[in-house]
C-alpha cells in the first residue's frame, strides 16, 4: 500500500472525472493529464456554476483551486 | 515518542476515517494513501455538506482543504 | 501520455485564449508567453468585469489569480 | 536563551494543551506528537465550536488552522 | 516565442503602466524596477481607490498584491 | 545599518511585547523565543479579543496570524 | 537600470516612510531595517485605522500584509 493519493485520480487518465472547486463550481470531464499540484488538463468539459452550465473542448484548472476531484 | 503528527492518520490506512474541510463540510470514507501535505485518497465515500449527503466511490481530496482529521 | 496540464495551454500560444479569474472576470486574448505558475503576456485583450468591459493591447495576468483557461 | 518557538509545545508533549484555531474553534487534547509546521496530533480530545462539543479520541489538526497553542 | 511573461512589462521599463490590485485599486505610474515576484518600483505615481485619488513620488508595490499589468 | 527587521523584536527577549493579529485580537506577554517566520513563544500572556480578557501562562502564537508586534 | 523594486524602499533606510496595509491600515514611521519580504522595523511611528490613531516606539509589521510603501 505505499499508492500516492494522485493515483486515485492518475489511473483514471483517458476517463471521465468529476471536479468540486473550492468557490463551489462542479466540473466534469476527459482527465488528459494532471501533476503533484493538482493542475488539471480536461477535454469536453462541462462546467456547472450554480444555475449556468458552459461547454468547453480543452480546459485548463489551476490546482489550487481544487476542493476534491472523483473518478466518475 | 518521536512520532510525526501524520501518523495519527497513517496507521489508520485500510480503516475510516472522518475528515472536516475548512469550508465546514464532513466526509468520512476508507483511507487508502495520503501524503505530507494531508492530499487524502479515500474510498468509499460518504460527504456531508450542510442538508446534503453525496456518496462517492473514490475521492481525491487536496490536503489544503482540511481543518483537521479523525481515525473513526 | 507523458503530456503536462500547462501544455493544454502551452498548444495555444499565437491563438486565442479564454481565462476565468478567480475574482469573476473574464480575459479573452491572444496567447504570447506562460510559464509554470500560469503567469500569461496576453495581446489584443478583452477583460469583462460585470457589465463593464475593458481592452488592452498587453496584458500581464499574475497567475495566481486564475481559476481556469481554455484556448477559444 | 536558544529555545525555538515550538519548545513552548514540544515541552508539553504527553501533557494536555488548549488549541484555538482561525476559524475560532477550541480544541483541548493529550499532545501526542507534533512538527515544525505545527501539525498537531491529539488524543482525548474535546472540540468547541460555538455552542456545539465533540469529542474524539485520535485527532490530527493541520498546522495552518492554528491561531495559538498553550500548555494546559 | 521563448519569451517569459514577465517579459511583458520588463520592456516596459522608463514607461507608465497601469496597475489592477486585487482589491480594486488602479495605479499608474513609471516603471522602474521589478521582479519575478512582481513587486514593482513605480515613480510619479497616481492611485485610484473608488472615488479617491492619491499621488505619491515613489511607489514600491508588494507583488502578491497585482491582479494584471499592462504598459499604458 | 545592516540590522534585520526581525532584531525589533529579538532585542526585546526576556521583556514584554505587544502583538496584533490579523483578525484583531492584542495579545500581550514576555518574549520567550520567535523565529524568521514570527511564531512567537510568550509567557505571562493577556489576550485581548473584542470585549473579552483571557490569561495564559505560555502560548505559542503561529507567526502567520501576526500583523505587526512592537516591544512594551 | 539594474535596480531591484526593493531598492525603492531600501534607500529611504533612516527617513520616514508611508506604509498601507492589506486591512486599510496607514502607518508612516523611521525605517530602521527591511528584507525581502517587506518585513519592517519602523521606529518612532504613527497607525492610522480608520478613525484611530495610536503611537508606538518600534514597530515591526509582518511583510506578507503591506500593500504598498512609499518614502515619505
Amino acid at each position: 500500500m505505499s499508492d500516492r493519493p494522485i493515483d486515485a485520480l492518475d489511473k483514471a487518465k483517458g476517463k471521465r472525472v468529476y471536479i468540486r472547486l473550492k468557490n463551489g463550481e462542479e466540473i466534469t470531464g476527459m482527465l488528459k493529464a494532471l501533476d503533484l499540484h493538482l493542475n488539471l488538463w480536461l477535454e469536453d468539459v462541462e462546467i456547472t456554476a450554480g444555475q449556468t452550465k458552459r461547454k468547453s473542448n480543452v480546459l485548463l484548472i489551476r490546482g489550487d483551486n481544487i476542493l476534491y476531484a472523483s473518478p466518475v
